[in-house]
């Protein structure tokens, strides 16, 4: 796809929550998308339960995968489930320690509310020696940052109003920082009419055509007759370059899905 | 939890589109649910982009933990980038081979609306070796089923309406018949004015009285009060026991938060 080999990430969701199905996991969606935009290729996801040994084979086999960026969520509130903390520590072969820094944003905003610091927010400050913790502007759960080797560690709270201010006040800007000069371009194209199957020998010729990346996703039938969205991807350092790969795909795309009879009902933004 | 250690199951989800956030991943949450309501513990979740080394990887590891259930969605359509059959046959040192069951089925789907088999349809049909087809009453791709060891593993489309349409009619009638004679049992609790770290040592406490499991979460705030959802679940072999145990948590939690000032302002279903 022309990604940056360099500039692969990880995504990793903490929460029993997740794997029973109780809660739809739309921090990783919402994760994916930001890092993609960015210029980073998502090239894994896993979700772990509330488990020490769990979390950190999670952040043990990313490390060893030697990625370049890690975003965690999920497990470093006050309870006695939130073993992110704790399972990153593992880890990295190292311990927690009660982190000064991470205890003072806690303590203030505890001190705000008229609040005390009782051993369960107490807990919220104790991170791995040598990590640095992240402000968060809306809930009290700091997140966490650490870099081993050439890998960065964002470990961030799982409630998603924090989860994503965090990441846009603090994550973002430090990625793009040390992020790819890269571009992604997408457009996307509905067909009515044509069977997957019909339409796959077209896809590959189409993906001939540059260095673009095109995916078909059934969505169903309408009377009867089959649609398609068609999801056309490039990425490069040049934005011109990309988007006009992207145009020379949808055009062929257009003129021989309308050739074998299907219909371009649709081919604004998803 | 008092779940069957023996019925551990894990999901794998196959495809960029979800890794790059275009799609939210909403097949793992239902089958996440469907599997924990058979009695199930799912205990991991793998999403790997539609690349032969990731797919193959993710099978491989959830073999190498011995777990009795794997279910994977996306990967099995028409298209170049569908290969999950090829990367499911590397994990398990197979190779894939034309399956006459499922050549029968695809054809059948095609010769009802009058269309040939082309090497793009043909594709659908070839499945690892020793692996059975499994039928989709909605779309044309069938699903793949095969036992190696103690586990089984059951490869569904991504396509939601299939995937649901397949588990139903054939993954969960065979999942009931293997599974543990367990029953699941859950109730919620929303308490409002109570911040998280204040609610931790009485969830602590509640988690003693039984062979049960608390999980808060926090929702935001309303006029300045924080809100909780707390998740009682209890699991056992015996529906009666496992029922009581969740209402002493949930008596216990009322009381005890009601006390600290907190309040109570829905119990239901969630």
């Amino acid at each position: 796809m022309g990604l940056a080999a360099g500039y692969k990430a990880w995504l990793i969701t903490v929460g029993n929550e997740v794997l029973i199905g109780r809660i739809v996991n739309t921090n990783m969606a919402w994760l994916g998308r930001k890092l993609t935009l960015l210029g980073y290729k998502v090239v894994r996801g896993l979700i772990v339960p509330d488990d020490l040994e769990e979390i950190s084979w999670a952040f043990r086999e990313a490390l060893k995968s030697g990625v370049k960026v890690v975003v965690s969520t999920g497990g470093l509130g006050p309870t006695f489930d939130d073993k992110t903390a704790e399972g990153l520590a593992l880890a990295l072969d190292s311990k927690t320690v009660l982190n000064r820094e991470a205890l003072k944003m806690i303590e203030k905003k505890y001190k705000d509310k008229g609040l005390e610091l009782t051993k369960h927010r107490i807990k919220m400050a104790i991170i791995p020696k040598d990590a640095k913790p992240i402000k968060n502007p809306v809930g009290t759960a700091p997140g966490i940052y650490v870099k081993i080797g050439d890998t960065h560690i964002f470990a961030l709270p799982g409630v998603p109003s924090e989860m994503k201010a965090m990441f846009e006040e603090s994550v973002e800007p430090f990625l793009k920082k040390i992020g790819p000069k890269i571009v992604f371009v997408e457009k996307f194209l509905k067909v009515k009419g044509l069977p997957e199957s019909e339409v796959a020998p077209v896809i590959d010729e189409a993906m001939k055509l540059g260095n673009i990346y095109v995916k078909s996703h059934p969505k169903g039938a309408e009377l009867g007759l089959p649609i398609l969205d068609l999801h056309i991807t490039a990425s490069g350092e040049d934005l011109k370059r990309a988007e006009d790969e992207v145009n020379k795909a949808l055009d062929y795309l257009r003129e021989k899905l309308a050739a074998k009879g299907g219909e371009i009902i649709e081919h604004k933004k998803h």
